[in-house]
């Protein structure tokens, strides 16, 4: 089959011919892929930032936000068979540790990430997953729809879901940073809750969008939006403030905009936060982290996705155009989400 | 190997020699029983009571609250290795349906129930299982110690343990009922919560043993109950009921117990509530299912037996003499928990 | 100034000059009505059916449903000020006692509850309440579209806010009885989660109205609702199943619709629940009562009320016509709700 | 009536005769005074610390941990009456913005803090108070006994109940500082939870007392408890790390000490905490601040003190002798708490 291969860090992968994954274990699962999305952090593997963390042998075949038709599976499967639409998990988990009996997944204690950590990914005809990262779809969506809801969709959601009950009606929730996540994360708040959607952004465009998909007010980020956002709220500052930038100055920004018992939910990364233990204290504020999400959390959006209650734009590409579709991602010619479509 | 064999209803089971249980799926354990508690439900079952709801075929094993050490295991375990000392749930779950995905095990869309459903049980020397009914222990923790608390155990601290946030400081919970469940449950509330608690029951040694394992309070029940606990609560009623008897008009002297805002937890059964709907709008009251619990409040009271804030007391049998301890269970002749022990 | 009082049970209220009430301590707020409500609790009233519950002198004024204008307040009111538009919380809490305390208004130790206990309600041009029952609004919205929301608005909002964390995309909420507290209720569940809503009655037209501010799917009660809610719900009944009637056996059907791990909100009143203690064992399921709501549940649902989320459909009458409005509700002859206007 | 008054910062302040308290507003309550804690607080008011933040016109009473009887009660009281044992909140709420109105007091729009913001403190005869700051207790309490509770007790409360449900059998917390809030921490937790209490001090006398009142575990501070915990705890770090230190380092120490999906709980103030915002994702741990507690807060940890399970060694001084006491404490000559009587 055909697969876009990582073969050495900083230069592109190459589309080439491997053999087809088969079963090894008994919750195994063969996906006939239907569409792969291409993410940041695909960019980041081939720069080497996952090389030490992650320590995959190379070369090895990328690709983590994957959707398509189940094509086989192992003899301990039961939650889907072959023929099933289905969307993956990132991180299949193994339901046997004590985190996993609590439903976080992130937390399992023998997770792997296909595509990131040395298992092959999804970039490809057919991918080896387990059965615990299959969600099943209509048999009607149309895995390229959804597949760069399996990582970016859920990392959005994850975090909305946790803070619901912060945001009853009459509170306000900042999102800082409107592209892919944020985007998302504007459509789940809108979805879940009443409260008051304030979205942060340097890029007027996305702003525009952002009001289109559920946001109330919008903020240009041209200096002066922790000011803006504290007269949006009666120079108090907001209940909870998701950070899908968090670096550049922005996490700060981000505690500033957040408001006494107020919660800044950190998303993005890349940047230190450098706060006074009493700024906690006095105002009883709150960092909270975030991480992908549990296979419910990808189940619940998909709830949201099949009603059309969240949407993404995406640009398809044929799987051969892989090293097209990340050179235009890098270049930002890509509104939306690449896909790659086998 | 030796098990302890229902042929017909309504006739003492028989102990005789039956093949060894062997390997069938991935997730399957071979347990070597250490010990196994002998239940008023194994009563239930001769007597034919759960012939319709669970349909095992006959003959088949009994006996479903078993501790042990593992044997073999299936090509897909990781928990648990040939050794291991082990206390098994008793309803196997499949880790792979939307209720496992949660952690709430016992809305297992594909759970079983080994000696109750159509599957054997552990009064025997050997036990098919599942990894995901595992719960590891320390090595030196003795099997026919803890045996009971599989079921019986479990059950008590599940609803303890969804009990905890109403139980702050200041309030009161009665336990009404204090049999085998019931001092578990005392027990459990006096190590997660600072509640007072008031038991409840007909006899006065159950409750004298109640006083020395952390009952603030005991009231007999003596056809004034009801008036007592109001009395002890100024007339309101305690925030939290756990009503372990819930039959024979027990049901609805809980209810009448339950004070404004607070909730009557059904664990025992047999009865039926008849309530007005006002009274429930009322006084804003509540009743609260409770069945079993999640391998992780299996988990969690095991780190409370083996640092010896529950124990139970146990009276051991050889696996022979099954027939005489459930002889004795039936007519009153032992003093909390019977155990067989192979 | 002009009120309507009760003289007798049984007996039409009288329209009649009575003297305007005066601050009596420190916390009361004098309130200039501008809408109060009329409910069918009025009715019931009228009948005695309140009598013995509350214990009213007679004559009486009666009106629990009262929004208006502050025309003067006691020395300790600091949250209003003379002019300020507000809705009033039908039941004043003292703000001392542990339940006050903890937000929990409706347990408040020290409550009452004007136009229902022996203190004059809203049907009039003055009332007399407590700084602790005014909830300001935007000083353009006009009392007599949001009055009736004091009392129906903030009993379905109530219920609703509570069940929130248990209705997550992917689940079911049943709101049985599409009437005055059931329409919003259904606008509620639309603005606070993304459920699927599912409307029982056995009103055509309430169900088609229904469809047009919320529910994805209505259901006629016509004897088979229980069968066809297990029908929508793949066999197993709801998650959450709100009895907005709660007598004549809806009490039991709405137990009947509700799932396993599921809970039926119990709303309504008048009938009586007969549920084998067993049932609420074997599915985990609970029952939770809900009265009126918090001063905080009031103020959120003006947010949304505000916004334009949720709507009553009103008709109002002058307030010396107020034994036409009672005896035009008393005869089905009211869509919506009856407001008297001063 | 004596008083101790602070009339110049960076001078001891001066035990003289002073005009009684008298009632102003309604909800107004005037205490004798039956103990005055000395805290840390005070010799930071007295070094001008506070002066910019609180503003206090000079000369003024000083003294924010009180408790003694009721003297005398405004129009509007009905929680307590003279004659009363009471202990007092430090920080009086106005019962009417929304934030009382969810019963979270210290988020309070209209509060002050007696001995601290432009109130005269307990530090004298009588206080001015508010109704909403008094906690009825047992006749037979003695104030002195309970007076350090008001505010450092409170605080330690305050953090340890809010992470209760994090805090399940199984879990490792980390108290870091056993001084008088850290040994207030240590025996709630143990009153309140089942969990591994791991205690991380300097002081090794501190530490030996840590283990007669409930740690499981004590670290010295030597350089190596990060090291030491994280062995404790299987490599992984706590689940819950409540940091009493929060400056000179010990607030990064403490964020290394939690460890995945767990949480630091600032209680402590005066360092910086320097985290990358990838350190909250990668592990999704989150920094929890904590400012004193709630008024049932207090109630309930009287609860707990009444019943001898949160104990406090006391040093009492004359009231005359506050400036010795204040130098004793600023010479490390209290053990415990020193309290000043009247």
């Amino acid at each position: 089959m055909r697969a876009v291969r990582l073969h050495d860090y900083h230069k592109p992968p190459v589309v080439e011919d491997v053999p087809e994954p088969t079963l090894s274990g008994p919750l195994d699962v063969i996906v006939k892929i239907g569409g792969a999305g291409v993410c940041r952090t695909d960019l980041h593997i081939i720069e080497g930032q996952w090389a030490e963390a992650m320590g995959p042998e190379l070369p090895y075949t990328i690709g983590h936000e994957n959707a398509g038709w189940v094509e086989e599976v192992g003899a301990g499967v039961t939650n889907v068979a072959p023929g099933d639409t289905v969307i993956l998990h990132p991180q299949p988990s193994c339901g046997l540790c004590r985190a996993c009996r609590a439903g976080k997944d992130m937390q399992c204690s023998n997770a792997f990430f296909p595509g990131l950590s040395n298992n092959d990914g999804g970039m490809a005809e057919y991918l080896r997953t387990s059965a615990r990262a299959c969600v099943k779809l209509n048999p009607e969506t149309k895995p390229s729809d959804v597949a760069a809801l399996a990582d970016a969709g859920i990392t959005a959601y994850h975090a909305v879901r946790k803070a619901v009950p912060l945001l009853y009606p009459g509170t306000t929730a900042v999102v800082q940073g409107a592209g892919g996540l944020g985007h998302i994360g504007i459509q789940c708040l809108a979805a879940l809750t009443a409260t008051r959607i304030v979205v942060v952004d340097r890029n007027p465009d996305a702003l525009a969008l952002a009001k289109q998909i559920g946001a109330d007010e919008t903020v240009q980020a041209d200096g002066n939006q922790v000011e803006a956002v504290k007269e949006l709220t009666g120079g108090e500052g907001a209940n909870v403030v998701f950070d899908f930038v968090a670096e550049g100055g922005a996490e700060n920004d981000a505690w500033q905009m957040t408001g006494p018992d107020g919660s800044q939910f950190m998303i993005g990364y890349g940047g230190e936060v450098k706060i006074p233990t009493l700024d906690f204290i006095a105002a009883e504020k709150n960092i909270i982290g975030n991480i992908v999400g549990t296979y419910n959390d990808l189940a619940e959006l998909m709830v949201l996705a099949q009603a059309g209650k969240v949407t993404l734009h995406t640009k398809t590409y044929p799987l051969d155009s892989a090293v097209e579709a990340l050179d235009d991602l890098d270049n930002g010619r890509v509104r939306g989400r690449a896909i790659l479509v086998p």
